[in-house]
């Protein structure tokens, strides 16, 4: 193994240390890595080569065993790591392997994936594109609390996925009867998903400041939309199809505990919240700051086409995992939420072509031609960064799908 | 073992044959098991003193690797038992064991969790309760697709678990601000759900004459549900909390190859269909007749409060399927999806305390006091039976649950 270098300030230096699961060959056998630079370490063989004891965590063939270890061991063995790939890194050597070299493969067995609606930009902006004429652009239960469905876990798919585009129904409002074929409305959510690791008994609450005690990390998160599906569809009981076709998620699941420096206050609340969501630092259950300062980017085949703010999101990661288990529902290790499309306030920080052009009025200009939805070949990457230590940003994996004809 | 006997006409008899998961003692080893009357069959261990090549299919702590196996196998499978509870009965009477001797568990890994909304009856009642003034009291895409969403996988259980009362915001329509308690809304629906074994490919539909291929038998199923917790929080993406606190399946599975003389026409259909769902016989994808003559019993406390009938479905279990993937969405071994309540027309044939009290404005009079929706200590069971050959009755297992306070 010849040696590499992690330039100062890369955003996947050793003060990351994002974990994944990857083979040497595509069919190959699956362990879980951790990424330093351009490189990814194969921490379970490390474990060994070091005598560690953690290598039974780690020499798995997803992130689940270390998910199901709680906050201590990760902490735990996120130092042990940060020794590793520092001290220790010559002694263990052979066991990093170049990204190019790699196939990077989905890192956890999904439970179940709920996902959320809780940027007030994004809902405001849906709001205004559909119900042009309702007095308020929200409805009257977004700021009680944090809305959110259940999504198909089983679609969940790594970055790198291909997208079938998804045929089903669609019905203009002008036609007389719905009419079947491709979507030609295929979206994209930009979202950033959090992954459960210490599961809840079933009948019990999960309060806001135990959020960290379950929830391991996050990642970026493309929830694919066929807005003419969902549209016809979703009343009364909400998306299906229109989303159920594929969720990809990035390859690199960031722990927490690498974006201490990354959390900031969510938004004033402008409501009153019930206790059980009640973050506002009156209430003994607050966890403050609530909210992560995740720089996203969205680019369609390489064109930077917006760059929403995660911490303009209302509802934070901890009062979505409150609101999910007020009702007794059980935590599973692998549940996986999203966030909901992240927008901020102005134009450019739209996470969604449905917002970014706003449904197809103003088609965005690409080198490549105009798009208002997605086109068969379109590649859609999100990135992330945040800050770290002494001004380092954290990356976070990207998430990218190219789409094709069904 | 002392011998027993099954009486003829037993709806549990060698004509049925369910399979479900059971130990000796609560937290014992599971493996699979086939009620034969009021005795569970340790399949796995009857297999291996046969010498039978199934052993490895059936020794097995869920049935998870027989609904993989597939329709043949499923078939060959079920020849087989037929012949080891009749012919070899007394070569494997050590196997057996009295059903009050075991503890029963959920039979099988859920992987993805769908929920339909397919009874022309419920779905009008829902209707003419809360939208009393609509022109229809369909929605306009009712007839036009069997309507479904993703419920939570993690806290489907197995007949017999307690189900804690759900707490959540609920907001009657004068009052200015939601509050937050225990539900005073608690409900049932009597539902059939549908086991997939064989899974399909993302970016592939699996068509209506497909789903004998797919579908490896039906359960039932009791989706739970808080009205107060969902009348506030489902618009504008669906049922969350007041369906994801728990949802109730019986532990045996019926495999479809029992119900063979409970096969019946569906409903007329109203409208045209397109072709992906047309199982009007003129289509080449049409599997007749789609439906399935189940008699559902819901009982309250002991009391009869309800017959339900499941071959007034307006969507089959076919269309349902071929909705669920028609968009690309993959099958996983394991994936369950419920019918929707089943109500028929007759008011004694609602399938929730929703329709059978008409919004609590009709309570029913029970020995114990009236009923609304649920108190605590109430218990809810729902039971079926289905045409058999040569008139006896195949018998579907029970699924029965306690509510308990929060």
């Amino acid at each position: 193994m010849p040696p590499f270098d992690v330039p100062e300030g890369d955003p996947f230096g050793p003060h990351n240390l994002p974990y994944g699961v990857f083979s040497l060959a595509a069919g190959g056998e699956r362990t879980v890595g951790v990424r330093l630079g351009d490189h990814v370490l194969d921490a379970g063989a490390a474990a060994r080569a070091l005598g560690s004891p953690y290598a039974p965590l780690l020499a798995q063939p997803t992130l689940n065993t270390l998910l199901s270890a709680g906050r201590t061991t990760w902490s735990d063995v996120r130092r042990a790591l940060t020794a590793w790939v520092t001290v220790h890194r010559e002694t263990i050597a052979e066991h990093f392997h170049p990204l190019s070299s790699v196939t990077l493969h989905l890192p956890f067995e999904v439970a179940d994936y709920v996902d959320f609606y809780s940027s007030e930009h994004h809902a405001r902006n849906v709001g205004r594109i559909f119900r042009p004429d309702a007095a308020d652009s929200l409805t009257p239960n977004w700021k009680h609390l944090p809305i959110g469905y259940h999504g198909r876990s089983g679609t969940v798919v790594v970055s790198g996925t291909d997208v079938v585009r998804p045929s089903g129904q669609r019905k203009a409002p002008g036609d007389a009867e719905p009419v079947f074929g491709p979507s030609i409305r295929l979206d994209i959510e930009a979202e950033v998903g959090f992954v459960v690791g210490v599961p809840s008994a079933m009948g019990t609450s999960v309060g806001i400041a135990e959020f960290p005690e379950h929830v391991f990390g996050l990642c970026l998160l493309n929830d694919w939309s066929a807005r003419d599906i969902q549209a016809w569809e979703y009343v009364p009981l909400g998306p299906f199809l229109g989303k159920s076709f594929a969720t990809s998620v990035s390859a690199w699941i960031t722990p927490l505990d690498a974006l201490d420096h990354a959390r900031v206050a969510p938004p004033q609340r402008t409501h009153a919240l019930l206790p059980y969501l009640d973050d506002t630092g009156s209430s003994a259950t607050a966890v403050e700051p609530g909210g992560y300062d995740l720089r996203i980017s969205v680019a369609v085949n390489g064109h930077v086409v917006s760059e929403p703010p995660f911490s303009t999101m209302y509802w934070t990661a901890a009062q979505q995992l409150a609101q999910m288990t007020v009702n007794g529902a059980s935590l599973r290790t692998g549940d996986l939420y999203g966030s909901g499309t992240v927008s901020g306030p102005e134009p450019g920080q739209r996470g969604s072509l449905l917002e970014l052009t706003w449904n197809g009025r103003d088609p965005l200009e690409l080198p490549e031609g105009k798009r208002t939805f997605l086109e068969d070949g379109d590649v859609v990457t999100l990135s992330a960064w945040a800050p770290g230590p002494g001004g380092v940003r954290v990356g976070l994996g990207e998430v990218s799908g190219r789409i094709v004809a069904g």
